[in-house]
């Protein structure tokens, strides 16, 4: 269960409008990487989280942090978009500059929102959930949080550069520093469970049952070999169970694939002998 | 630009028709973590990439041989659908093991496809780009495909498991090899970059301008502190850079969000004080 | 089984071209709550209706309307897109005006429908028919058409307010008056309904199978009582079947969940104890 | 800012497990009309709220409510997901109720989300940021709102005559009474509204500007008149602004429509005179 | 405008329940290429029309035609719901037959629709306008229903094969007839207007600025020369303007790409140099 | 299985930035004619090809060329990302013409892709697989094929329209030389299949089972008789087996639709008679 407080958890305040601005920001709202990827994401790893307690509080615990950046996020738009210029129709064909904020804002920012922000990304794209992993395998959801850290961090660092407003870059300081925090706690996540289990997930596959002659293999499916000078090209394989090995020119190992005709009943391509479906 | 050759890069031959599991085994086709999502993914960021001409050159390796696991798999379908009882609608109602695989394999692969394997997911949902993700920071991607090769491997073992047919569990002790490299493959990559940059991405953000503070802070937002006996809890933070802390009542550090109530044209709740926009 | 004539239901003719407008009607055309949208809603709920054959009819009534209303959209659409400066890429960068109206109307005005109207929102997001909804219960789906009618016309009103063409203003002025009518003939028919049942949907569940100890309380799970203050929090419920009780410190009244661990057969985090499946 | 309790606010513990009615009952998590829904719907209208306090107030307090209706479901689900038979496949042929669970439930449930519940809907397909609306104006939002909450509602007793597992009836009887408060709420809410504006949403477009002739006029475009006999097509209009007027022969007011020819640079059907484009 | 008689276009009666070929027969209601797909495709051809007026007369027709097909078959799959066993939860582990019913249908259909068709394809997925085009150019949007009408009777087809009740074989035989017309309809016109112009669209543009080189060349990217023996491989080109050219080893003939580093602000992989922005 | 060479097919060379065309340009690369739609188009029907070796062999050749198309859009977009002024906020206000660039470019080539090319549209929008169709009978789907090359060659002469830079327009030369190559081809491919086969697909349909009486019929569905006009209502059906018919006013045959009362467990309207549920 939840409760929220009213105060946000960190300030979100503009210096000035900036309705061109704010469709940017979105992408870090409603994006693939955006904050409610995260929320998400976190809440339903922990709801699902069938491990230890710890993990589960840990998910939850940060799940509840992201809605938030989410609060945030959403608060630091509405007020962007005050002063969008919409009702200078007129002036628009004089003024280049109010030309360029209607020609540059998201039109839905005023016709469907009202001046509010949108469970959208920069595009105007919807937010939808296949953003998100909960797969009931910790090792596994850790890399997806880290990379959603990664790819949100990034992306929050190009929109700092894409402004100059003090109270905007103060907010993303913010949020940069927690991803900072976030990603860091991952790797974390990831050193402890790595230390009980292998590297590579599921640890729990028998080894044996793998084709094991290309577990450890690069293979090179283009003309040249740049790649051959990479760590995962030679030495010890990160898992420590084999040897990287390069090669150069590799091989088919399958058949020539040869569909059966199809049966009569699906109306394929006629001329072309049929069978007849389980005769 | 791209050649191909006829053979499989594996045999791709189940033992005998299984159009239920046809339906199942287009996950990791046509799935989030499917072999459309790495073929995508690997291309678009190797043909982004603006770093050494090595990381070019082995995303493109990788991405050519998840092309051919994109044509493993569809082969592999179009003849577990052979001899789906679909022209069997009057004995489904007498014979229960015909009723059960009329009503569990996916109606698209008659009605659409004809037999044949689709671009979609297990649920029949297709294929999306924004699956994918190619940032132009190496680092954040190669951990994107860390992430990506293992919730990939986890759900090829889950396969695994829900089928006893030789072939199919053949073709498919393959793809888990070349799972097991591919995540070996980037956490060799990783530790390469690492090496050369901070562990947080992206490492060219001067640390001075984030929020400090909170940069290290486990911030525990739900009631109990079971999350407080994790490595991400005390000790030197992963980036090396600072020591984790664990706050147990995370404060409030921003404003109680005020909106200004909307402009006339946006025709928001009347009764509500309107201000006068761009006065 | 309907038919077509080649009048418009209204006059649909714009003084002058605006490709930056053309891209924001979109909005009323294939949106969230755009013509497509009611137009196909009241279709199917006409055609799934089981209840009186009144209401089938009207149903089928207006939208069959809507159909026209779609119609004369997408034509101002395609007057409007007339004019557009595309070939005049030289001139972008000299004259602001021209670059303005090219980065502000839609690319796909131009390389996809070659000036003429899509099934999209002002963002180029294509409809999908999730918009809609016809549940079979009709009180429900009345609601759902009120909620239609009032945002599309809160759009279609803002539209008004970003132009000043007296043509384009004309239309608009016709589709707010229709609209006027719908939310009328929607809340009519509301009334309609809940004077031979119960205000809740659906009123044929029975009441005591419910919770009812909660079934008329406000339960504040944010700090502060601001949301006390509304008339949703003392007095006579709105079915007549109860008293609105404001509940200023909500209780937990679950359990604290406990997930099983996984069966083996999920290979889910290992170093978690598994259960065995179905032992 | 949000906090979390361990506790659910209600219980969530199914009596057995039954992975077909786990596939089900995610209509009501991640569905149109699912939790999630009304959970961002009321965040993002209360993030967005540029009305009185107690309006922002009242609507962060039932969507943070309805977070935690998303994690009572979502635990259920997880919880009806144990035992799912996915390691009998043997089995499954010689025994149909084995082949009809495997057939019917969803098989990203144990493929994905490793018996998880997932962000998504009956039939697999995911939540997205469209179902929701938060238009700034709070009388169109609270009828939104209304609507969400009547077709939720029909669909947990839907769902609740599909099972008769005590545990998940118990929980269902509590999201039913709670959808009683809340769409008491929202008709509350907008009685409150109604009673300070018009009952048209926009309240505030004048109404000379729109074209009145047909403000009150139902317009039978379908043969037969059964539509005439409702309260939609006489008396007093609902906003006491007008007469109702049925009209059995509606006209078409507008021009038949005539486009220009298309301009060279759009290369549409040739044999057609082209216009010059901004000669 | 439009108008509605009540009466179908032909009759939709089915002789008896089948809640899971309801779910099958969706694909031709609201799939890629179901009857809402040419219903939209043709009305948006028709109101962007810029051509004679013969054309835009005529596809109104036809786009009107298709909504009669929509209505019928929502009409038909309604029925086929009836008798859904829905509230036989208990019976489905004891009887077989139930247990694949409900197993096999589409839960949407009781939970969302109320025994309703849905604007959805067989396995749920909601239409979107993405399915359809409106190009401008007619000659390529008559290939495009040409190839809709292929597809769609197609799938009709199977769908025909898929079940034996007479009274929906009826009216599939009628669309089916349709269906035959439409694709000879559009093979007319498209002979109609490849007599004005070449077969190549558009047909405005001028050859002599197109890389003829390779304007007849087959290339052959894949190993093997089964591909020499069509049509394709050799004689005159189908539009009279040149001679098919097999060539069994394409050359490369573009650059090595080699991508600038990226500028500092946006942050890409660290160590590779930066190139100064807009210096 | 496939293999990758460094060189581009063709020159992909920019003689000057523009991230305005840059955005424009991604409707050939990730739109709904683009080359990734051909490119997994023709690989899926290469994959299920279940005819003749020569049709497989061609599908995979031509499929194999796409992906080299792709590739090189791709470098062009990343090389005309070059230079975008994202990092002069300041002078925007100042200079309409880096204003118009900030505004027209897609924000998500900075913050996402960190200025390379993405899957998606001109407006943003993520590829997906519903774009292609796969159907397992030739005929139907090298007519999807035909469309889809007509569709895109007209798109790729609008974006040639739209640009005078010489590279871009290089490289768009030879994409439309390909284009009318693979017109062509399509054309001859169908020629072939038709003269084995009947026009109609599919052709293995018994005529008989259909409902003959409509077979060649073109009924009038709007007022005026402008359609009567064309090759498509007179004079030999194009099949070759009937005769177009003009219908002028077309009559309806079904029934007026009556569905039964719903039974009590989906609780739809109240008021209205409900049947028992299979009593």
């Amino acid at each position: 269960m939840f409760f929220h407080v009213k105060e946000l958890q960190y300030n979100a305040k503009p210096d000035r409008p900036d309705p061109v601005y704010a469709k940017k920001l979105q992408e870090i709202l409603g994006g693939q990487f955006g904050e409610i990827t995260v929320m998400m994401q976190y809440l339903f790893q922990g709801f699902n989280c069938r491990a230890e307690a710890k993990y589960r509080d840990m998910l939850l615990d940060v799940g509840t942090e992201e809605m938030a950046h989410v609060e945030m996020i959403a608060t630091m738009i509405a007020q962007l978009l005050d002063g969008a210029p919409v009702d200078q129709v007129e002036q628009a064909a004089q003024n280049p500059a109010v030309g360029a904020v209607l020609g540059g804002m998201n039109p839905q920012h005023v016709i469907v929102s009202g001046l509010g922000a949108t469970p959208t990304d920069s595009v105007g794209y919807p937010w939808n959930s296949r953003y998100t992993i909960a797969s009931g395998n910790l090792l596994a959801d850790f890399r997806a949080n880290l990379n959603a850290e990664s790819q949100g961090r990034l992306q929050v660092v190009r929109l700092y550069e894409e402004t100059t407003d003090p109270g905007v870059r103060d907010m993303l300081s913010f949020l940069i520093a927690r991803d900072t925090m976030h990603q860091n706690q991952w790797m974390a996540a990831i050193e402890e469970l790595e230390q009980i289990q292998s590297a590579v997930v599921p640890a729990s596959f028998p080894q044996n049952l793998e084709y094991q002659e290309v577990s450890y293999q690069f293979l090179d499916f283009s003309k040249g070999e740049e790649s051959k000078q990479g760590r995962w090209a030679a030495g010890a394989s990160m898992d420590g169970r084999g040897q990287f090995e390069y090669v150069a020119d590799p091989i088919a190992r399958g058949q020539v694939p040869k569909l059966n005709p199809a049966p009569a009943f699906v109306h394929a391509t006629p001329g072309m002998e049929p069978v007849v479906a389980n005769p």
